[in-house]
């Protein structure tokens, strides 16, 4: 099954967030844990900056949910940089085992679906979820050296810093209300954008067939949810949702926004908005988990959204295709 | 907990293996699906011929299952390519879902102990769970370009060039008799190595923290198990993890086997053996698999191990931590 459900519906209990001074300056600056005034983090080099938020997002997580390191039965933990460096070092530092998980800026709700899994089957109590990615650090290994200045094209988006987890636990723990009820897997999909400055088109056909596949699997109406939130589409890529949804007769028009679109406000060159793993994992977790938190808003599915390159396939003329998984968080 | 159960016990109902030439001259050329005369695999690039090995060791355990297609739930899968490519393109060729997986060369435990999971846990019924490396996709990425013709060093590995997966299923759609009974999840332990070409150093105190982990969970002695087989660790880091083992008062000496100890007939330049994510997906999958097929083997752990590295990492001055997930297989 491309969906499936969680009977005993986990919780998320906490999250903790973490951004830089860019992203703090949007929606998200009045409700992450930490926001950056530098973002170096105190660190020599950006992909240890990157490290420190990831692990501070998780230590922030734990402390959030009232718990401790010794109660946490695993970190499920991904990110951006070449060999998941950031999440390995950051399990380096904790206890407890370690999955590590890929699916580029879908990585967030590909931890949250397995954290789900083992938690709802039964295998596991308490589990971190948390991903990030750093502008710095990932724009020198996708694209070009920070200091050779380049212009950017207006279909980029713009890599947030910022790392964000949740703490994920089984029901009988907690009094958290917030419950993740059905995760749906993505497939791998691929509309031929070759186009490494244009992400959003690249990864929105992926986010369409898995938000048709959830809605078809769950037999519901896309107006079921107060929110479908998607990772990074930014901009362009939610226009091009909307459009490839409302083509299979699905209108998300109103209920559909993008955390790439909303996470930064647009003044200079983030263009079509935040991509990266850190955009969803700050956004959901802080500005949304909060909202779901005050009851604002009832039922989400989050569709976080991947595309699958690297420097060497693309320069070895692959397009990029994309993926999306969605997770369906309801207060109950 | 470290350590889970598989009360429903997920079989593995068939593997599809695939390997290089230089592997094939070892133990496991009489037992791949295929061998191949040239490791470029009638592709332009080592990356693409990777990432076509890949597929092919899905598509042959998909057929060896007597399965098609249309039945598989999703494909579990990574490797050593940046951003996991290989697995990702493999991913786009299938119908079904895909969950990307990283954990090094310990990659295919990984994704066996999810696989394993989410059928054991009643979410899907099949799921092929396959990895994969190459040579000289891996040789030019983390080290040297092929072109420069480095020596190297006696504590270096090589690569294995080849691909490996299996067909796990449900119980009650196969009369196989090989089940997955249990997994441990394994944290990530630093030595503090420093040495990129001494991988077996850098994993083998990993392999140990699972084992121990493991044994005590379970309650058994290391002599429970006809074979406790490690993934990657080399000749020098076999006889570590050996020696670990046993100051902790651990005798593995008469049933620990290495993959990459064993899959090379050690002629030239190998050195400590094979390594790399498709090392023990290749020597797991045929040679292994064939034994327990036959019932040669009847209790089978299956540590995969991996390196934490990336060239940035290493640049950076890191060390190198290890990790090392475990499977127990049961002929049952």
């Amino acid at each position: 099954m491309q969906t499936i459900f969680f009977k005993k519906q986990p919780r998320i209990v906490a999250t903790g967030t973490i951004a830089g001074p860019k992203e703090c300056a949007g929606v998200v600056g009045k409700c992450v844990d930490k926001a950056l005034l530098d973002d170096m983090f105190e660190e020599s080099t950006y992909e240890k900056a990157e490290c420190k938020m990831l692990k501070y997002a998780v230590q922030q997580a734990i402390i959030n949910a009232n718990s401790t390191e010794e109660e946490v039965d695993m970190l499920i933990s991904g990110d951006l940089l070449n060999q998941i460096i950031s999440a390995s070092f950051t399990a380096r530092d904790f206890d407890f085992p370690f999955l590590g998980v890929y699916s580029a800026c879908a990585t967030l709700a590909e931890s949250f679906a397995l954290a789900a899994t083992l938690i709802d089957g039964g295998y596991q109590r308490r589990i971190v979820a948390a991903t990030g990615s750093h502008f710095s650090s990932a724009e020198r290994q996708y694209r070009y050296p920070l200091e050779l200045g380049n212009t950017r094209p207006p279909q980029a988006q713009w890599t947030v810093t910022g790392a964000g987890g949740a703490f994920i636990a089984d029901m009988g723990t907690t009094n958290s209300n917030i419950a993740i009820t059905s995760a749906t897997f993505g497939r791998v999909v691929d509309f031929g954008i070759t186009d490494v400055n244009n992400m959003g088109a690249a990864m929105a056909p992926a986010a369409c067939d898995t938000i048709l596949a959830h809605l078809k699997n769950t037999r519901q109406s896309a107006k079921a949810y107060d929110l479908i939130l998607t990772g990074d589409l930014g901009a362009l890529g939610s226009r091009i949702l909307k459009d490839l949804t409302w083509e299979k007769g699905v209108d998300i028009a109103n209920n559909h926004v993008d955390c790439g679109e909303i996470v930064y406000n647009v003044i200079e060159d983030e263009f079509q908005g935040g991509s990266g793993a850190g955009c969803s994992a700050v956004v959901f977790n802080s500005y949304i988990f909060d909202k779901l938190k005050r009851g604002e808003l009832k039922r989400v599915l989050f569709v976080a959204t991947g595309a699958l390159l690297s420097t060497v396939s693309s320069g070895q003329g692959e397009s990029i295709p994309g993926i999306a998984h969605a997770i369906s968080i309801e207060v109950v």
